[in-house]
């Protein structure tokens, strides 16, 4: 790579703001590429939720520069024999553990990506621990890749089939509806769900309902109902989500991640063989 | 604006750090603005609270450079018709929802101050939501202006008579004492009133008390009082707080936000009408 | 000092995220050094906690560029005589309290150590209060260092025999073990000891417990046992630790900072007298 202008990192971990582990991976980088313009995503995923992780990078990825290198250590498989990875894609760089985030984040038609193995210790701190490689391995290859060097300085080519699979659970078509999940629930209560408005736009909508609480028609925003109300709309990233006109929907439907989702749809659609 | 070095752009706003929100705002404006020095002021403001919000941003404020853009985004009214604004100001160059944060933020003299009402979506992102307005018009806006358009590039000009007004409550004073209240409790559980230093310097200043807890006269800083006092004194901004010495009052006395406050003055200020 | 590139200053504190007083830290040094690339380490430390500060810096300040200025504020003196100080040393410039967190971060053989008593009001900002000299005496004073001022510039020098004392417990030898302390309960719930893989090395290394729990031998990393077994290891900061695999132990031994840690070594230690 090269670039014309300071190049942009943005750090996505589980490792929460009070140990100053996000600030020795920034340490790390600015000693590698000192131009870099450092960003926080969060430190604040849940420790070692890949599907948390997946989403929050689904969300941003697509509103920063497509030359940034996504730096993402959520690492269930660490001290284990998971693979180091790094890839290339028309959206971003990414830099990580093969834990099933790299699949869910890259484009499911994979054109344009590529991807390599992290095995070049020469790109790594000189002394790795075998319990942070956040700071040992990704960090600085993230700014080496950064700082100009290419995807095959860095690693050795592997093919996308090879990676682990993405965590993201797909709704089921079933007989005159499709079922979703709650797989977040955001700082003001808001209740996410996996289903796309893409994939309702292929039908005429009806109800909504989460778990046994009938929440109507789909709005567009919050302003179309009162405040208490309890509404059904797609979020700012086009998925299905679950909000109480300025309130908190997790804390007065007492729902969290994991709960069921449910849209009446017509025509019926295709079951899918599971549902 | 035209700068003479790289532009420094603040965000304010109640997302929360888990879910990512505040790392977007940055994507937008990075790719609009490459240059930006990208300071977070807080993303923990209580969610829709615009009193906290225009209390942080009073205190700050004053300690940026006067070009500095504040990108202000806690918004109970995403999702209606309220406005989208900009100001300008010789303290600095304000972007949010117009939620009564502007009103309390810009001089009260209005002195040098300019407004528009952004209503100009070349300057949005070209898709932009009903629900998440500070990614899509506030942060690219912000980034236009810290990038070097001007104000009446962004928006139409607008009044400050138009404003919605501050939340921000005034001390009242009463027969023999000045009446306030707690607006805000910090992370050390100091209790910080709206009683500001310079309405108390036209009196004689005696006792003061919190609820039914007196604190005695005002020192000037913790190291007066043994560790464990209760204190009173002019806090960093110039607002009357209540400490506890190396203590933490708000769970030391169980007061909180709204908590009563009163300070004995000489001569008898002229009461005002409601107290 | 001079630089080649753009100036580094962390910041570690107590502050909290919620009600923007490290944003104002920013503000104040932008102001002065417009071209300072700022890393929070954390704003999350205990309040006062300066050994848990001192924990965090030890690990941090080794990965960064020898020339960055780290801004600590974790001041429980704030308001009372203490000094406030800056050093230099081969791992970077220091600036702060007087409080036992230089002498804790400093290196033990002070080679290549200056300090400065903080005594030049004319690099602190013009007003300042007596309860956030973060803002008006630390973050200034940081920032004129970054941008070029030299040590002597900014105080008068003083030795660090006069230093306040780190501090930071060290672990005893007993008869047969060494005996320490949980120093540290980072975000994962790991347990971390203040006993330094340095000074296990003098000996053949047995059992390892902490309060009545058994761990058995160290281990190398996480992979070396099933997910929920309990493990000893080195962290990745060489120092002792305890954590239970893809789990909490902090919450699953229901233990915090002050356990006792116990390390079966032999030959014997010489005894510390306490022990």
């Amino acid at each position: 790579m090269t670039w014309g202008r300071r190049p942009t990192i943005t750090l996505t971990t589980d490792y929460g703001g009070e140990d100053g582990y996000a600030g020795i991976l920034k340490g790390v980088i600015l000693r590698i590429c000192p131009d870099a313009t450092l960003v926080d995503i969060t430190h604040e995923v849940p420790p070692r939720d890949v599907l948390a992780a997946t989403l929050t990078l689904r969300r941003a990825v697509p509103y920063f520069p497509p030359d940034t290198v996504h730096l993402v250590v959520v690492d269930p498989g660490v001290g284990t024999s998971r693979r180091a990875v790094a890839a290339i894609s028309p959206q971003g760089v990414f830099v990580g553990p093969d834990n099933g985030i790299p699949m869910g984040v890259l484009p499911a038609d994979l054109i344009g990506v590529r991807l390599v193995h992290l095995d070049r210790p020469q790109y790594w701190l000189p002394a790795h621990s075998a319990t942070f490689q956040g700071r040992d391995i990704f960090a600085p290859v993230a700014a080496y890749l950064a700082a100009g060097a290419s995807l095959v300085d860095v690693g050795s080519p592997i093919v996308a089939e090879s990676l682990a699979p993405t965590p993201w659970p797909n709704p089921l078509k079933a007989t005159g509806c499709v079922v979703g999940t709650v797989i977040h629930v955001d700082h003001f209560g808001n209740l996410i769900s996996n289903i796309d408005r893409s994939l309702l736009e292929q039908f005429t909508v009806g109800k909504v309902a989460i778990e046994s609480v009938q929440a109507g028609r789909l709005v567009d925003t919050y302003g179309d109902r009162a405040p208490g109300q309890l509404i059904a709309y797609f979020g700012s990233s086009g998925l299905l989500e679950f909000a109480v006109v300025n309130g908190n929907a997790a804390t007065t439907l007492n729902l969290r991640t994991g709960a069921c989702v449910r849209v009446a749809v017509s025509p019926a659609p295709h079951c899918d063989a599971a549902a």
